[in-house]
């Protein structure tokens, strides 16, 4: 490899200039190993910070930061492998519907996923919410449940993309976080280390996301896209709705539960709107079908028949979890206080704060401010009622699931600042709001 | 002091926010004393260098960094106190001219000056080719023979300018050098430290200068001028030219027989021009003249009276060097070689690359490449012929002053290729091309 210079690489960026791919693995390999020094690479970052990237560095930075650890191979698992991500929301539980969906029409759904940390909820606290449910399964375990059930949803044991730590630590504390080129090469470069055909990307946008407005939402979207492309994945993208939360319950038993409603086919509209979207995105991804607008049929045909539920149960079976909760939810945890908050007056939810319910969340116990608090996995939110719909004065709007009462009365006022009942009937969103594939934006449905 | 955040006051500059005078001197501050690291610093550099700074930060920049270490007082020595700087130049010996002419003109002239590295010489270097000099003074021995002589040259002895030292290493190795802001601040801070009424910046241009265009040089000497006064020193900067080495003499012992003959008024043109122009701003910026124009008369009365050369005798004699050096020059180290290069053809001179010959001056043993080599005092270069002089094949362009012949063949060689001779008179250039002081550039003369 030609020997480069650190100074005259963060001199090119600075400049806006290009990086080429070996000089991205100069830096990222002399970062990861050590040689290159944090207030060398914090310069670089705040150059690319201002003056971007273009595509094709973006590509080769997610490549090379994935090279820079393990990766995890799904080889000998019979089939298309399809991953799943999203940008994460408040009641988001999709992963959970769509995977036993896409796999009961033959494409496989193998997920790597995180614990809660503030607002957002964790994949797999939810799962762990399960009685005996195992989200540490190694490689081999991975390809076992995969081959076994269609789908597995773990956490991460590896030591994927390490240079992926170490520059977000340092970008951290470096102002250098909120920039498209970093973000995405951070998201991609740790789900391409999962060794799949393809990906869907669920990147959500509204008050509750991380990117506000669609078109951030788009930006974002279009460059995981790219990035997936341009790295050999079928990967497709998809811009949904996270104003108010997603589905009625938020928490983590609640929303495994609401999951299995969902997949006995009587879960609450927004969600369903979502999950059948990304699971048709899926299975286009996976070549099951050659258009999105096939998917519906098979995907509502895996619901109807109970198909996707049995993979569902299996799964739950196959990583130790009792799948008996699919039929008596009284075996996951639940709350021993369950308290109504009711509107004060006649009219109709004009918006719920997906925010402030995921940070209440938190402070009903059902989420982590520090990463070692405990969790109450039965405690949460049910909502009754959810933005468009007409309330009556004293009607409920929301359960409040709780293991103690001491925290109600400041729950309840902070429910009624989230809570906005006015005499305006909303619309209610569309859900799903487009679909980016390598060829670009397209509308939904197709 | 309120508690800043670094991370946040980096995002504002990576914004293009401007930062107060609160907000850095907590990064410098904290910077100095090894409580914010060098990574956060490395990315506002490169902030920096990017989104840039609006004059009242430089300012605020240049003072805090002045503070961040010592200064050095001249309370006590009577009148009022100019000192004098130049961003570097070949045979530049201005210095030693301009100091002895404004103190005998009343205006006190300190400076603490460097040594030389690379191709520009040191004004120390040189003021040690007289027997016995010394230029280590304290800051009391500065004081008292600035008092006695109306001048003084020495090094820097105390700590001045930590934070410059610190910042200029991380910039070094960071792409973070080429920034205006970072330049002006660096310069002036360390100018600042030596608390004198004001100062006259000479900035050059031209091939051989740091700023090669007139562009740059206006656009640093404006900075530089702005950082004084703001700092509520009178500053007035020049912008002289530097294509060919300035005078005729390069090289130690022969600069200060150049700048002797010029106090006796028989100095070459383009030198005197560039001095007396420096002069005379020297004496606006201490107000021993109202105005640039009523300079010249006094400087010339200095000259041709001889009392400038008197103040440079005891300038000599009260650093502990030998004042005989004035009236006999072989009292100076000299080469024991001395060969000519002479023209191979008959024409005009038509460029003397300076920037070359101050690298040959090295090669001949006049400089320094690392520093602690040796230097040979009575090394360098005399020029017969400068820009626009005719020449008959086989005069003598250059008289090469050497200690040993071996290295004469490569440096003809060299010569050869940084003095151009041709067909065609090109006309002397106008070494003073403007003044720029509080209120803008102005024409000169005036």
């Amino acid at each position: 490899m030609p020997n480069y210079n650190m100074p005259e690489l963060i001199k090119r960026k600075r400049d806006g200039k290009s990086l080429s791919r070996e000089e991205i693995v100069f830096w990222i390999d002399g970062y990861v190993k050590g040689v290159i020094p944090d207030y060398q690479v914090s310069a670089l970052l705040m150059a690319i910070f201002i003056r971007g990237m273009e595509p094709r560095e973006v590509a080769d930075l997610t490549q090379i930061m994935m090279h820079s650890g393990e990766t995890i191979s799904l080889a000998g698992v019979d089939g298309v492998k399809i991953d799943k991500h999203s940008t994460g929301g408040v009641g988001d539980k999709v992963s959970f519907i769509v995977a036993p969906l896409v796999a009961a029409c033959g494409v496989k759904a193998p997920m790597i996923s995180g614990r809660g940390l503030g607002h957002t909820g964790g994949t797999l606290d939810k799962l762990e919410s399960i009685p005996g449910f195992n989200v540490s399964l190694d490689s081999a375990e991975m390809r076992d449940v995969l081959q076994k059930t269609g789908m597995m949803i773990c956490g991460q044991t590896a030591d994927i993309v390490p240079a992926d730590k170490k520059i977000y630590a340092l970008r951290d504390i470096t102002a250098t976080v909120e920039s498209l080129p970093l973000i995405a090469s951070s998201i991609m470069s740790k789900k391409l280390a999962l060794l799949t055909d393809g990906l869907v990307l669920d990147v959500k946008t509204g008050k509750g996301a991380f990117m506000q407005t669609e078109e951030d939402a788009l930006a974002l979207c279009r460059a995981l896209v790219d990035i997936g492309n341009r790295a050999g994945r079928k990967t497709i993208g998809l811009i949904t709705g996270m104003d108010q939360p997603l589905g009625r319950a938020v928490g983590n038993s609640l929303e495994i539960i609401e999951s299995i409603q969902c997949l006995k086919n009587s879960g609450p509209a927004d969600l369903m709107e979502v999950s059948l979207a990304v699971a048709s995105a899926m299975l286009v991804a996976g070549e099951a079908v050659a258009h999105i607008s096939e998917a519906r049929s098979k995907i509502e045909d895996a619901l109807q028949s109970g198909r996707a539920l049995s993979v569902f149960r299996s799964f739950i079976e196959a990583q130790d979890g009792d799948p008996r909760v699919c039929d008596d939810y009284s075996l996951l945890p639940c709350s021993s206080v369950r308290e109504d908050f009711s509107a004060a007056s006649e009219g109709f939810i004009e918006a719920i704060d997906a925010r402030s319910i995921g940070e209440l969340c938190v402070e009903a116990g059902a989420g982590r401010r520090k990463i070692d608090d405990a969790i109450d996995y039965g405690a949460g939110f049910y909502f009754h009622k959810k933005v468009g719909d007409p309330v009556a004065a004293g009607e409920s709007v929301v359960t409040i699931h709780i293991a103690g009462k001491e925290k109600i009365p400041f729950i309840k006022e902070r429910l009624r600042a989230a809570i906005t009942i006015g005499q305006s009937r909303v619309p209610s969103a569309t859900m799903v709001r487009c679909f980016v594939d390598r060829d670009g934006k397209r509308p939904w449905p197709v």
